[in-house]
Formats: structure tokens, sequence, C-alpha cells
């Protein structure tokens, strides 16, 4: 029985993930409408196909004047202007203002030509006939001009960028119709055990279900991949070479759970390296849970990686590894910082020597300060599992955390936050 | 024109909420299937049909022996004994182990009967039908019992909890087939406005087309709701006051946009009024940008809120109010707390007098550091929200941040983070 000859630490395994897996790669495009857009990533960059808003408009309630008229007013010495008319909302004035008017103008509504700024309605009377300017205002105040937001041609979106809500709004109010979004990647996941059989089957003694495949592929299902459940494969190092072989012309990504400790680990690592080259790239991180990890890149450049069996480590290394790869290879980059919550430690933790360790904790709310509290229990256990609200870790080579020390928690995703 | 009477700090807003919209409600149910049930809201409690993992399991390969026979084992003074069998991954052991003999045993294997410890295989030694015990174990060593990691009928999961990707997997695992979820929350957008159209129309001389309604859209669709884009009502009380009729008896949550500030905000109010007692409960919050919010309630419970027209607002009412709405109206509970990212801000911001302000940032990586750039912008411009990977925010009473400070960026969500 072979031990790991190195783990390779998370810092250098991203770095080799950089190396390996630069991206974005070459991925399919189909063309959807801002609404179907949401979550995707754009395939090309976007640009603005007119001006917005398009025409002059107010930002306030109240007159549109010309500044040169108003120049001179101040408190006690108001000016007089004759009302010309009033803008109405979404159409153009069907006048211009000519020296010695105003009109009265809603935000939002297009300035009539003639008019170079808008006075609020608060330095304002409203007489018959005639508008008393208490304050004047210097040109251009209170109004964007017609191409003050987006200038047509303008590039309003890079390519390789994940579309949020509010970029559907963006897109919408631009009148664009379709956009060139990037097909979702296309993530295959195996489990691998002869002990193992899928969730909707009865046991045997012996036997366990599959937990790791299914918790798997709903992780990649919620990052947005088409995931497809490759099923369970028995420990024969044929079989799992011939189901990659087969799944690696139409996957973007591979995931096999289950077979990666040393030992079961030879037949994935095996299986890996006949994808080659250049094939295995990592074995073993100095990860706690997760050690057992295999990095792995098929000839046509496909990531392939052997998940370690137990659940809490095929956790840790789907959040820290498999989505850093994901995100490289949609957009091109390193995965972007994630927010984490200041909490008190509520017990003390010996950290391993020569690995980072990841520990999974409740949040607790004591009055208003939060409470970390560490889940016990060894990583083969799926029911704690259900019991964390978030992840610490405790860096390589240091001797432990203090109970009562601040902590930051990488939170699990509860709900909508 | 009326000033707002009195703004209410999103402290007394969110208050206001766990009062009127305690949660959780009675939604309609739904059985789906573990993979089914990813970023659904568990609508009952899931009780475990049967012990996990069922069998008594080895954590380490190694040999299935009694702890008796291995007691005085150690350095020098080994134990000696027969071989009996081995155990298959998936199979109950087909004997019984008698006093003085060893099985193999692999990771996972089911421990046979009579045997009460498994011995690590580093601590023995193969020879031709017996093993040489070089090192003794306590009763239970390096075993799981069969009921461990969970009792059968123990409540794994409590009610109204948000299904996650490794509850997907701890559900296979049981074999829970059909579990009954939460309808999604069905929101009805509207916005308002005699300028605008809908995003896929031309636009006349003094139209725009509607960013807000398609935003709102996509942000609840995104937090899991069954959103429905109502269109776009013109700014008149008998046609907004029917439109909310109408839709109040099969929607959870109604969203107005744009129809919010003061003059406009009269409508809107009037409309929500309609639907009461209790109608509506707060028109204007102590939010920059954010502050024309209308917070009401319907005769039947619905929450229907006026949203600022100006999207960059309506946005930041989104995340702080919208989102809490949603979570106490599907869980009962208050959002939990989010990640937020440490960055040093990039230049000093006066804060406004009386309200807290939210001030969207870059995040930009400088070295090892990040540092939060204040976007700049006035809230009615599209173009500043492709801009903002995170917001901040500047404490009520406040005099401002200084440049060089620390501060915590909560992300907008960038692709997969």
């Amino acid at each position: 029985m072979s031990l790991f000859k190195q783990l390779l630490p998370l810092e250098q395994v991203l770095i080799s993930i950089r190396e390996h897996f630069p991206g974005p790669g070459p991925l399919t495009m189909e063309d959807v409408n801002p609404l179907e857009a949401l979550g995707r990533v754009l395939a090309r960059k976007v640009v603005a196909p007119h001006d917005l808003p398009g025409f002059r408009r107010a930002t306030v309630d109240g007159y549109a004047v010309r500044a040169a008229d108003v120049a001179r007013a101040r408190d006690g010495e108001p000016v007089y202007l004759k009302l010309r008319g009033e803008v109405v909302m979404g159409q153009l004035p069907g006048f211009t203002l000519a020296a010695g008017e105003a009109a009265v103008i809603p935000t939002g509504g297009a300035v009539p030509p003639g008019a170079d700024v808008v006075v609020m309605l608060e330095h304002t009377n409203l007489y018959p006939g005639e508008v008393e300017i208490l304050k004047g205002a210097a040109q251009g105040t209170n109004i964007i001009e017609a191409n003050d937001d987006v200038c047509q041609g303008q590039m309003v979106f890079a390519p390789h960028m994940f579309v949020r809500p509010e970029h559907v709004g963006f897109l919408c109010a631009m009148g664009v119709q379709r956009i060139p979004v990037k097909a979702p990647l296309r993530a295959v996941v195996f489990s691998t055990g002869d002990e193992i059989v899928p969730w909707h089957q009865t046991l045997a003694m012996g036997q366990v279900r599959d937990a790791n495949g299914p918790m798997l592929a709903a992780a990649l299902t919620g990052d947005g991949c088409q995931a497809t459940y490759g099923g369970i494969l028995s420990d024969d190092l044929e079989i799992v070479k011939k189901a990659l072989k087969d799944s690696v012309e139409r996957a973007d990504i591979i995931l096999i759970s289950g077979g990666s400790s040393v030992g079961k680990g030879d037949v994935t690592a095996a299986a890996i390296q006949s994808l080659g080259p250049p094939g295995v790239l990592v074995h073993g991180v100095a990860i706690k849970p997760g050690k057992p990890t295999i990095i792995g890149k098929s000839h046509g450049g496909v990531p392939v990686l052997g998940m370690p069996g137990n659940p809490v480590s095929a956790q840790v290394i789907y959040k820290l590894i498999v989505r850093s790869i994901l995100h490289r290879l949609l957009t091109g980059k390193d995965m972007p910082p994630q927010g984490t919550i200041a909490a008190i430690l509520d017990r003390s933790l010996k950290g391993p020597s020569g690995r980072s360790e990841y520990v999974r904790v409740r949040l607790e709310q004591r009055a208003d300060k939060f409470y970390a509290v560490p889940v016990l229990g060894e990583s083969g256990l799926l029911s704690t599992l259900a019991l964390a609200d978030g992840i610490i870790m405790i860096p390589l080579n240091v001797v432990g955390l203090e109970a009562g020390e601040v902590v930051e928690v990488t939170p699990l995703g509860q709900g909508l936050s």
C-alpha cells in the first residue's frame, strides 16, 4: 500500500489549474433574449445599439427654461417667465421654447428644444399664465443629455461575463433583442464502488446508496452546468477506462466520485492516465478533508477529476477545486473572492500538521453576535452534512484556533443569501 | 408637493416586515424526488426511513478481528490469527468470525459477525494462511455501527429549510423517494409610467424601454420565484387599482416598479391602500438610494411593494427589503447574514445626513489586496449597474468613509461565487 508521495497545497493546485485550464474554452454559443440570459455567460461583448436615454431628459419635476433667462433670479429678486406649455410623459414636446418662456416638465420628461436647464418645482411658484422663478441654475442642471448614459457603439458588457438581474434590465433598456451566450458546460458524474447502488434502489445488506453522485450532479446543476449522472461503475480499470473514453468527447468536465483513495485511486488514476497526455496532473492535495483528490486532463483538454469518496471531503473539494475549474473554463479568470461572515469560534480546534483544514460550522446568533460552532463527526458521516451553515479554514502549519477568536465563515448558501 | 413625513431606518423596516409577514405562509406543497428538490424549501420535516449506514462498516482497509484476541499485541510481541476469509464489498460476509480468526476487510466493507474491531493494514503482516497483528486496538475501533450516522425515525431535516446539493446527496443515501417541498412563490411585477414601453419595442422620441420590470422579474426568478411580468401600467389610479385587484388573488408577492416617488407615489400608495386594511405599512425609507419605497399588505396578507423608479435604487431595495420578505414567506425566519469581502476603500466618500447610504463598488486586486473602487453616477443611469461587483454601506449619521480604511463589500454575485 503506497502512500501519497507529495501532497500539493491548495495555492499550488490553483496555479496548476490556471496553467492547464486557462480558458475560456471554445464553447458552443447560442442566441437568447435578455430575459433568458440570466445566469448565463456572455460569449461576445455587447455593444450599445443606440444612445441612452436617446433624448434629453429632466431628472426632477419642475420647469424647462433657458439658463440665460434665470441667471439673475435669486431670493427677493425673482424672474417671471411666460408659461409656454406642458411636456407630456412619453412624448416629444410639440413646441420650441423661446426666450422668456417656461414649460412644465415632469421627472423623465423630454426637455423641449430651446430649453437648456430645468428649475426644480421647489424653487418656483405658478401664477395664471406665468411662472415665478426664485432661484437660477447653470446650463444643463437637472438634465441628462441624450448620450449621458450610453453612447451608440460603446461596449457595455465585456465577453465572458455572468449575466445578473441588473444586466438583464440594462439589456432590455437598450432594446437588445438577442445576445450570444455560452452553452452550459456539459458535466458528467460517475460514481465508483462495488458496494454502491442507485438512490432509488432497495438495499441488500452490505450495500449503500450513492450519495456523492447525486450531490455532485446537484452542485453542478446549481452552478449552471448541464449535469449528466453517468451511473455507478465497478472498481475495474477496464470498465472505468471505457466509461471515460465514451464520455470524454461529449463532456466539458468529468467527475469520478469515490475511487480516488490510494488503492482504489490507482484505478481512477490509471483510467485518467489512459486519456492523456497529460493525464494525471495532481494526485493528493494538502487539504483536510480531501487528500485523495486527483486532477487530470485528457488529451483533448477536458478536466477529469477523481473526487474523494467521503461525502464531506467531496463537498470541500467541489467548492475549492471544481468550481475554480468551472470558472476558468467559462470566464478564463480565477474565481472571484467569496464573501465571509465574521463569527466567534465557539470551541478551540487543533490544526492538522501539513494540511490546511476545512471545518464545518453552524452559525448561532447570541444577542447581536454570531458564533461559529464546529460540527463534529467523521467525514464519512452523511448526517453532519445537513448540520453546517458554513466552513472555516485552519491554515497550513498553524497549531490551531482558540475558542473566542474571530473566524471567517464561508457560508454554504442558506437559501437566498 | 409634499415631502415624505418620516423616513423609516432599515432596522425598523425589517422589524415591520417581521411583524406583518411572520411566515412561513400556508403555501401549496408538491412532492418531488431528491434530485428535483435542489433549491426548493422543505414543506415538512424529513425523517430517516431506516438506520444509516444500516450495517457495521469498516472505516479503514485492514483485518476484522476480535478485540480480545489482539489485546496483548504490541511491538516485538505480535499475535498470530488464522485467516478466515475475505469480506467482499457490497456483500454481507457469509461467515461468523470465531476466536483466533481474522478476515480481510476493505474500507466500507461489512464487518462479519463475531468481529468487534478492525486492525489497520499498516499494523499487520500477511503470511500464508495467517495474519501477524503488530498492534492491538480497543473494541469498536475503525468501525461505524449500523446506526452511527442516522437512526431510523430520527428527524434529519427541519421544515422550511432550503435544499442544498449536500442535502440532495443525503436524501439519496437514505433512499427517500419523494419529499414535500413548497411551490415556488408566485411573484407579479408591474411597471408604471406613461413614457415606458416594453423592451422589445422600437422607441418613439420621449419614450424609454422598461428596465426595472425585467430586472426585478429576473431577480425574483433567480431567487426561485415563479415570476410573472404583468406589463406596463399607465399612471392612473383606477388602472393601477384594477391591476392589483386582479392579481392579488393569484400572487404571493407583488412589485410595482416606478410609481413610488412623491406625486407618482400617491397613485401607487392609494392603489395599495385600496387592497387593505392594513394597506400601506411603510412609505419612505431612510436608505439612499431607495427613499421612495412603499411597503404594503393586502387584506389577504399579500405583500405589495412600490419600488423606486431609478434602477439602482430598485436594485438596492430588492436586495435589502424584497429578499427579506421572500425569506420570511418561505422560512418564517430573517434573512441569514450575508458574506462580505474585506477591501480597502479607494477614495473617500461622504455620507448622507440621516440615511444609510449604499454605494456600488468595483473590486480591484492590486498585489494581494482587494480595493473597493466606488462607481460614480446618478441612480438613474443604467450603465453604472453593469460596472459594480458589490455594495458597501455608509451607516446612518456617519460623516463618511476615508480612503484607505477597510470596508466590507457585499458581493452582487459574480458568476459562481
